[in-house]
């Protein structure tokens, strides 16, 4: 397996002609904020001034996690299934959200413990029916962290458009996010654990419990694949070679919560440039979130207490994008529209 | 002139129903946070658990300010009348973002210091050439006031749709929006005055010594609508008069940035369940907005360092509106979609 190489966006000459062409709009200097720097970081990853959003798509990678057995969420593991089925029936927030935002929504079996059988809308990558249980064993070999790596790659290649917004599903992966950010930051434990779907104070301590002793188990993972097979979920880890790969080909990549920015974690390990190209759509509810962003340096655009995963973020960001991207194109500048520029 | 009596939306038995209803849909309680309340203010508003987004439709209210004469702005005066130009030939930022979203946009002459004359899509309400300066007599007659509050009423009273977007223009009408802030919440002036269109350090404390000066030499100038007549602007007044009509007819009301809300505080002291009504778009750039909005117990929905005005926040809020809307309308519950519920 090949992890692919991540270049830097930067480009001086670009910069300035993004900078200039964003301050000759008509509006006062820096007035638009937060969506004048994506509007810029946008033209670095198309390389151009003339900013497009092109078939923006969200892939939902669901998976399941042998860990649930130690008692981490508030839901049963059959909801992982069932959520899948509701995703393929349009009933699921984010088939709301991205049906609403024009965005194409593509959902991908990365291991459920579930026969789903050949479905229609249903992309089946399953590696296996969920991971090892953390707790014992390592949740993934090498191989199959390989081959979702591998999955989440080719499926990115195949995909039309210059937008890709990730999202997930799988009951425990709150589990193994925090796990995962815990190894690759040094962050205590207690800063990276939440209540995911909404476990209990007690349920928290649990869930911490179980992963310091996973920690300790499995102390010789250090380096970010082992981390990610050791720790991760399935949809993580296809999650993060569907990231490495979008990058690679100058995609935008659209951030979620807590579980997408674990994976990104792994990847940016891996590959530092890969931060050029994300727009985080939110800062999360589930606690860590907003700490594991402030490690990345992400600013994220929306703060809306949104702790659903799914993808559900990146669809109700996506909005912002598209303004972004037309105030860029459409606006009239002080000159065509012959309006005054500053006096004082 | 007869000031709209505005009811409290509270209806216990309804505000059951919606949280019944949010809480059968297919996720985790309360995880799509800030939209969960919003959904259910919806509700109340509409009177309905089946929300509806219908014909929204942002009023940009321009004016001009004698004031101006006093050195308070970054921008020439002429820039009121060249963006209401601007605003006719689709050129301004808040023509793409209504585009983009779906939202109509209505621009309307409150006081301009300009004669357009006939222009389709130009509503021409001015009741005068801009205000008087502020730091030699009030800005308005009483009359004018009511003139203005008057055409704002009747505007909403035309208008088709259940959501209304404000929005505005006026160079120097930060200026006037500081000092009415300054006046009813009784805050330090520097807690209200901010940079507009970009003044520097010096030009804030030149802003903020006109204001005061003002603020002496009204000093008799005490219940809200005194307030308005003596430090407003034509298009401020006009917005509270719109604001009041169109939550008298149970609209939707999606306040912008430091103008509007002035505006709405203005509004909020007369009929303060005014406030029902009322979905805070964003928090701005400008220094005193995120303050007067916690006076009104308001949360914003995006933070995104905006500081345009025209109505530009309401503009890239809405579809996070036609977001709560649709959740509500079309996600599954744990029944309908055979999902099981928690079990922890």
């Amino acid at each position: 397996m090949q992890i692919p190489t991540i270049s830097p966006t930067h480009d001086a000459a670009l910069a300035q002609a993004l900078s200039d062409a964003i301050n000759n709009k008509t509006k006062p200097l820096g007035s638009l904020g937060r969506l004048e720097s994506l509007a810029a970081q946008l033209g670095l990853i198309q390389r151009s001034t003339a900013v497009r959003i092109d078939q923006p798509a969200i892939l939902v990678f669901a998976g399941d996690h042998g860990v649930v057995a130690e008692g981490v969420s508030a839901f049963p593991q059959d909801v992982t299934w069932q959520m899948v089925e509701n995703f393929l029936a349009d009933g699921a927030a984010i088939n709301v959200f991205a049906r609403q935002n024009g965005c194409a929504l593509h959902v991908v079996d990365a291991g459920v413990n579930h026969a789903f059988g050949p479905r229609p809308g249903l992309l089946d990558r399953k590696v296996a029916n969920g991971t090892r249980n953390v707790a014992r064993e390592a949740a993934m070999t090498p191989q199959e962290c390989a081959t979702a790596l591998e999955h989440g790659m080719a499926l990115v290649r195949d995909l039309p458009g210059n937008v890709v917004g990730f999202g997930e599903m799988g009951i425990g992966n709150t589990t193994a996010a925090a796990a995962i950010m815990h190894k690759l930051t040094g962050l205590p434990l207690s800063r990276c654990v939440g209540a995911g779907t909404g476990l209990s104070a007690e349920g928290v301590q649990r869930k911490e419990q179980v992963i310091g002793a996973a920690v300790s188990l499995h102390e010789g993972a250090k380096d970010p694949l082992a981390v990610l097979a050791t720790f991760g979920g399935f949809e993580i880890a296809m999650m993060t070679g569907a990231m490495l790969k979008a990058a690679e080909l100058r995609k935008v990549l659209l951030i979620d919560g807590f579980i997408v920015t674990s994976a990104l974690l792994v990847a940016a390990r891996l590959q530092p440039a890969i931060l050029d190209y994300c727009v985080f759509s939110h800062c999360s509810g589930e606690h860590g979130h907003a700490l594991l962003l402030e490690q990345l340096g992400a600013s994220p655009l929306l703060d809306l207490g949104l702790r659903l995963g799914e993808g559900t973020g990146s669809a109700l960001a996506l909005p912002l994008l598209h303004a972004a991207a037309n105030f860029l194109n459409q606006m009239a500048t002080f000159a065509s529209a012959q309006v005054s520029e500053r006096s004082a």
